[in-house]
């Protein structure tokens, strides 16, 4: 950590300043410029409040020269992370195409869904149980009798499955799940999160509507601190002032990201943009920069669907992207 | 609910979006332009989605003309909520002065900063038990035992105490706490809003980071429409792109929520600025915007806290704002 | 466009409107719902203040149903614009590989350079001659020279020329340049924007800071308005809250502006960016999702350039991905 | 200016590094940290390009820590600039009431209004003559006449004129304006601030749509590098994700300039609300935290006026409006 002190900084409170901060253990490095003194911290810093410091009259600003993220920083483990489900692998060179419709409906609705993206190249079955939305008077999702629904789909099609989870309380419900998914609204929720680090299962992190790449990061590293290594990072769309599209799709997030970690790193083309026809160009730009996966709404019956039909491409639509996706790595080789 | 069709729309799929629509149940008026047609549907449209329809490729756009949200709508509820907690009261004009440290640290320390803020004009107590913080190795918070040595500072006060719930596992330990905080992060965390509006105490809603006033709103309507009318918002600055401050506040939002809804509105400038003193100014511009109060972080020895130090004023800043406060209140009566 | 009356409307203000409304010329429709009266506007409304008529106290809410963009719009021109410079065309198919320095430094620089990128594959030379920065203090361009050596280059390597118009008063400068690029910061500089639709040259428009893409189509909307209709539009990256690079880049904004408009759109990965090695990504990317070029800076000795060289590629590392990006191209086909 | 070397640096690049840093006459001092090596440079870095040196693969990241810009700066002018239009002074503890119709439309028009708003206690007028519009089809202003109207309005009244100059080359027309006005969409548009800065006349610099404070500072460095020191800072509501309100006013940049820069800083609340209903709140507001000064809309009968009659207030509402911002002035003193 670097603190620049002011240029008129008094000496008697740089003194104190100094004496405190050795207090907890640092080692200072003093460094006198022509216009300010900088103070280099030496030793472990991550307990230090850089915003306290920064408060301090005699104090211009703070930096932080280490990152505080450990577990999913990849200067400590340079390799990429893979996640395993069944036979499915994620990261590391292999490509997750998870696809299914936004709310889990009806046996036949998932069941037709599972079987229809399966033959179109999907290699994981989404859909969702618990839903997350807006307005308490919109359709919540038929949560334990979906969960259900989506194993009976598991096993018809053999896709291994990936929803939502809402709240820790719901947890034992989801103990058969392949995939937990945390929503961009909850990737904040801290006490789910650790939960989530002991449950042992593999979790899809979605980022939150407007948090930095740094805090999607401190939140994957919330679930590997607490024990669970295997942890899929999602781009899927910030809130800016766009004015035809839902969010913003943020895709150098995906290199950014590939960079900063070594977990796997996916993108979710639907609710980025919102608009099914925005789906299919969206989803090759995600895997043209290197994306580990794609998490794509797909629906029989987009009419009728309960929430968010406009964004749903139909089986056929979906069939054809994933042979466009594939040339699109190809490409890129 | 409005649906305007685009110029060249197929006559076959107009019928049969409206004889879908008819099949909802709704009535549906029919305006031609000279370049578009207008649908006006009649009836309840809360279930209809727009989204949905905004996707058939027959339709332009579609707006919804009613309200969604109808607990916190003012229109229904033209009198302004007052929130009642022992002897005082938030909203109709009563102006709340909740102050106390960002964490809980110590018996003597929560007791002193009560002690401090009540004689310098406060009547609200808060400080935080359970702390959402960003990295997993940050302060996470005493629990609680923070809970408890809050109990104490509210014994030797007499002022009723604020605090943070971050899950609903924690509800039971927050049984006499007088009014449990919803912080941004947790904003549409719906099952703990749900939760919460069976729990019955008065919750204080924070926005959330990237959140809007509807979403807001939205979120409110979570809590009364479970039964509980005793919300109070607050605005504690979005982020944006602000380069010297730690979110940027958004006081419109006071007057704004004013208009939309009879729930109070106070204001915390603390985390909106993140910098002591940029705390007086933006106390003072919410109190002549209007707000119903102000939460605001006071601690007896800012250079040991730990956590926020540096968005605390000492106990004397905080009595010469409270009094300019009083006076700015009284010059836009 | 659709204008809805408040429930409690009274009838004597809404005859009043309607009167004045009328007074424009307008035709009116008049739908009367169960909670809302909504008027249907018919006719020429280009001139109606929606502002104004949603600031009545009887209005809910105002909706223009109609695109306030004409010469730019697709409904009323289905086919690609294809701009054309000397052999290179640019839209409607053919891809422009626009490449160069930031600045132009001096004539050794930008001749090698200009081989270089042609060598590679690109088919345009990009370099700044007069060049807009924020700090007063920082290089500014050799201005006439620089477009002075720009001629020299294309001489020498047969490659059109782009760069940077800031002002109207330069304008006699740039009489054989090849492409007049307006800069990001003077994306809504009316007056230039004019002159450049008199100019007659083809015009490299760039997205604005924080524009929508209805603004930047309206800035287009000037130059067409005022006879030239060789636009070429480019993406170059939003600001939000990103905290790794300098700007967001809106890839989405390519699909959706080749919906709205038959204009050309090319994107600009290393402004968006701000980082070399996040340019390639980005760059197949936007070939992935169907942009019509890219502008890309390369330079031949970073660790010297004037400025901007952190985003700036290598030739080799040009050259490299000229190959990836045709790829992705035949893969998308 | 602090380089943060990476831990894995390469001692043979580092030391290239530092000889060609050394090379443009800075001193290097260096810091070898437990984790990571920083280097301090010393003298003058005004010139050296932090974005090319954090580029660098060995480089973790790069901070400045003198602010780039000087005649702004309170550092070197602790006293508050006080701009002077002949008996009315702004700045310094001096407020001002600048208000006046969106645009001038008729001499009827703007000389009512300036009585009126004179009546109600404003000391300067404000009128727009050219107007920036989004839409090349809406109204663009009066121009030269609309000066000419505005020179009479002053005539009757004696309030000095505020007006909005959008090129260089309509400079001669505002030899006797008294302060004219750069607008948001020209915060950057560099050779206007330079012409503005070699004109002489105060200047009121509205901060752009999307741009930081700094950028805002920097712009007035351009102002006041060449020549002119009479400048006025203007916030007026920057673009966010807002849904209720047309921009985000940003108050708390008012006491951030504030301790930044020695210039006036005053407040639009007009658009940065787009509704006259939420002028009067935010105008206080803006009282509330120091701002030196309000400019407002005003109109004498905004049915008709022809552009942005929603946000203005009639002459009844500023005459309320004035009295109670001298009351909040009084009540923070």
């Amino acid at each position: 950590m670097i603190v620049v002190l002011k240029k008129e900084a008094n000496q008697a409170k740089q003194d104190q300043l100094i004496d405190w901060l050795k207090g907890m253990g640092l080692g200072i490095h003093i460094s006198k410029g022509e216009y300010q003194t900088v103070l280099g911290l030496i030793g472990d810093t991550s307990k230090v409040d850089m915003d306290l410091i920064g408060s301090l009259d005699i104090v211009d600003s703070v930096k932080r020269v280490t990152d505080t993220f450990k577990c999913v920083n990849r200067q400590f483990h340079p390799d990429d992370t893979v996640v395993s489900v069944g036979d499915v692998k994620i990261g590391g060179g292999n490509f997750a195409m998870i696809a299914g419709p936004c709310s889990v409906e009806s046996e036949a609705q998932i069941v037709e869904v599972a079987k229809a993206v399966k033959a179109a190249g999907a290699n994981l079955l989404r859909g969702g149980a618990f839903k997350p939305r807006t307005s308490p008077y919109d359709f919540q999702g038929l949560k334990a009798e979906g969960l259900e629904l989506l194993r009976i789909a598991r096993k018809e099609t053999g896709l291994p499955i990936v929803t939502e989870i809402m709240s820790v309380s719901d947890l034992p419900l989801f103990e058969d799940v392949d995939i937990l998914q945390v929503g961009a609204r909850n990737m904040q929720n801290f006490d789910l999160l650790k939960e989530l680090g002991q449950f042992g299962k593999p979790v899809l992190l979605k980022r939150g509507l407007a948090n930095t790449l740094k805090e999607l990061l401190m939140s994957a590293e919330y679930i590997m601190a607490s024990g669970n290594e295997q942890v899929i990072l999602c781009e899927r769309g910030i809130r800016t002032y766009s004015d035809y599209m839902r969010n913003t799709l943020d895709l150098s997030a995906v290199p950014m990201l590939h960079e900063l970690s070594h977990l796997p790193v996916i993108v979710d083309p639907s609710h980025a943009t919102g608009i099914a026809r925005m789906v299919p160009p969206m989803a090759l730009s995600a895997a043209a920069c290197g994306a580990d996966g794609l998490i794509i709404e797909v629906h029989n019956d987009p009419i009728h669907a309960l929430c968010d039909g406009a964004q749903s491409l139909k089986p056929e639509e979906y069939a054809k992207l994933v042979k466009k996706v594939e040339a699109v790595r190809a490409a890129i080789q």
